[in-house]
């Protein structure tokens, strides 16, 4: 296997790459198919000269971890062994068995007779990706972008550069061996071509930055391209009068403490006065356990065991993602209290009620612009493979399309096809103007 | 009537539309389409005043077009009367008619047994819209945003401001009065409030600028919140070699003369090599009538008749808007060269092909990433109304949602809504881990 260097300059590989994306957006739905299929078999087939570059990457942040470059949790997940390796390719072989997100019809009208508009979904063109560190993430993303029939950029964390390169080397061969355009898969392996990326909006239609809030904050602010994901994920869940408290209390433990680094794990934990002394009690032991440590505002700290330790939060503090096994909590007097502080402080990523009043919540749905709102559900369901995309590019905190964890369905836009037999609009304006019939069919 | 002055600083006018945004996302369907019957009432009842505020914005145009500070036409645009003042009621009603945007459930999938996802349309929240000249366009503009159940802050053109003030008066008493939220209705009267709205991303979701180049430019460069709309339409119509030439030469006439200032008038045709000596000359004849002027390359030149005047075009002039009466016209060897010519000068706006061969259309169409392809008519088809939807805020050429003429449907995004009953990510992880059904429902 031979791992070729891309070395042109990124301007010149993107604009390659958008040509490839025409191509790529009037590829069948098998060819997209049997591509991943088949790059599911090349790495498999290549498996040894993967993890052996993994071991290199390994190697090295062994040293780097040394050094104190990096964490030694960032060289752990760099790790690679065969069955993480197979579970990619049973990620890939998921993601090719999803139906084609492309040619999806969901407005037809005839507009007059013989005039007929047609919005239809397409890919967006050209995304390039910046991810950190996991490799497994190059294999899922370009698996995703391919599904869709998008060109896609890559480029991965430094540390893991060799696993990266062996990965990419299979899927570009499987790729165009199963007559997908070559152009259309890219790696960029400094961070110059990064910078270099970031400034060709005239050839790339979308940036997917995953990674620290500091990356993402980065990218945003060094480009004019559409940049998909978010900074920040400062989730909420709100325990109201009518909700069942046991159920409250496991939720909020399962998504503060089974994995507090994720996006979606919860920061601040607002609870309905009329139930804040049966509750936090329980709460505080609960979390306790858990090693969980608790900041939060004077009324709260009234309900709390004193030999609890806590810390009183001052009120420009509410706005805090800690990533960490650290719990904001808040009493409101009522339901609107809970909905303006969430919408006041909250990043539009997730939210949960736990109520068992439903018109309770329609009005929580309705009024709290998040990408997710949960019922009596742990803000960690959300999640591409959770909610059954198979997998994700990324969650979008953005309050447009597409919105929440991002699959193929969010890599896709729409067209208009107008169909006419010669329609000019001089026939339909001013005197004597035709009628439009704009009926859906 | 009183019209009153709104003069808070912009910052706190759109945090109170922001929390005015809340309470619009849930109000009933009814209470929506009773405030914009409510408003095309106040504005017919209070006509008189209406129009009288206008006639001092005409009598003040008068003197800027003296003094050469507006155009003629822009002043002409100004002018209200009784017919256009009723036509804009109209409008309204047909908007109040449209069904509910809100609430639209495209995605139900049973995760587990008792756990629900659903995605809804839901308002992106507080929309704002800077537009130009044209009193008609905020009625218009207000009625989309508050149909889709957002907040909206308007800033109309400095020439129609007293217009503006007394139709905005209108509109505001009779949604407050229809039990829509006050504060979702704002309007700005000076340039110093737009720079403040543009730095009020914490609180706006996201901004239309409705005008020149220039404005959608220097808004597009002062601002981090995402903006709709497109600085510019470059739009082509392709003439294919299997071209009804007579379908083409109607077709290209209407799309450059019939309103050569819309952003949807064609602004460079391409024409295949094979009906080149065809078409071009009928084409210079048709166009010379209409006082079009043409630019050319030297392919196309030679079957023109010297008696024609036409300029040559050099390489770097075929991304240029005219939205006048002039035409570039390329001679393209084949569908390819057509293509990447599009992709590599258009604006993603609007194309037409022209052609009776339809396998070369759907070549076209999944290959040009513009909002609108069309087959065989008017490139000046691509508009809101025509297309059915009432209305349209703007024509966005941006590649992700909403893309084209932006109506109700483009000023809605959606929420993911899961529905549980106390489910924890921890059972679905691990060994031993639940196994998610993702049965659509």
């Amino acid at each position: 296997m031979v791992i070729s260097k891309e070395d042109a300059p990124v301007k010149v590989l993107a604009h390659k790459a958008k040509a490839a994306a025409a191509a790529m957006a009037s590829t069948p739905d098998n060819m997209r198919i049997s591509a991943l299929a088949n790059i599911a078999c090349q790495i498999r087939k290549n498996k040894q000269e993967i993890l052996q570059a993994n071991q290199k990457d390994v190697a090295a942040a062994k040293d780097l971890v040394k050094n104190g470059a990096i964490s030694q949790s960032m060289a752990d997940r760099l790790h690679m062994d065969e069955f993480k390796l197979e579970a990619v390719c049973t990620g890939i072989e998921q993601i090719a068995a999803l139906g084609d997100p492309v040619g999806k019809v969901d407005l037809a009208r005839e507009l007059d007779h013989d005039l007929q508009l047609f919005r239809i979904t397409c890919p967006i063109g050209v995304v390039g990706v910046i991810f950190e560190a996991r490799p497994d993430a190059l294999p899922q993303i370009a698996a995703l972008c391919l599904r869709s029939a998008n060109a896609v950029i890559l480029k991965g964390g430094a540390e893991a550069e060799n696993s990266n390169r062996a990965l990419f080397a299979c899927i570009k061969k499987a790729a165009t061996e199963s007559g997908l355009p070559g152009d259309a898969l890219v790696l960029l392996s400094s961070r110059s071509e990064v910078a270099e990326l970031l400034q060709a909006h005239q050839y790339v239609d979308l940036i997917i930055p995953r990674g620290s809030s500091a990356l993402v904050k980065h990218i945003q602010e060094n480009t004019d391209i559409p940049v998909l994901g978010h900074a920040e994920g400062i989730c909420h869940i709100y325990v109201d009068e009518a909700a069942d408290l046991d159920k409250a209390n496991r939720i909020i433990c399962d998504a503060k403490a089974q994995y507090p680094a994720a996006c979606n794990s919860v920061e601040t934990v607002l609870v309905h006065k009329n139930v804040a002394a049966a509750f936090l009690p329980i709460l505080a032991g609960s979390l306790s356990k858990l090693h969980v440590k608790i900041r939060c505002d004077s009324k709260t700290a009234k309900h709390l065991n004193p030999n609890f330790t806590f810390e009183l939060m001052s009120p420009e503090q509410w706005s805090t993602e800690y990533g960490d096994l650290v719990l904001a909590i808040k009493t409101v007097d009522d339901l609107d209290e809970a909905i303006a502080h969430i919408n006041e402080h909250g990043s539009n990523h997730t939210e949960a009620m736990i109520t068992e009043n439903l018109p309770s919540f329609d009005k929580f749905f309705a009024q709290v612009n998040s990408a997710g709102i949960f019922l009596n559900a742990s803000t960690r369901f959300a999640d591409g493979f959770r909610y059954g995309f198979g997998a994700e590019v990324g969650i979008s905190t953005g309050k447009m399309h597409p919105r929440g964890p991002v699959g193929i369905e969010g890599l896709v836009t729409y067209k208009y096809k107008l169909v006419g037999k010669g329609q000019i609009v001089a026939d339909y304006v001013g005197k004597d103007a035709k009628a439009f019939l704009h009926k859906n069919i």
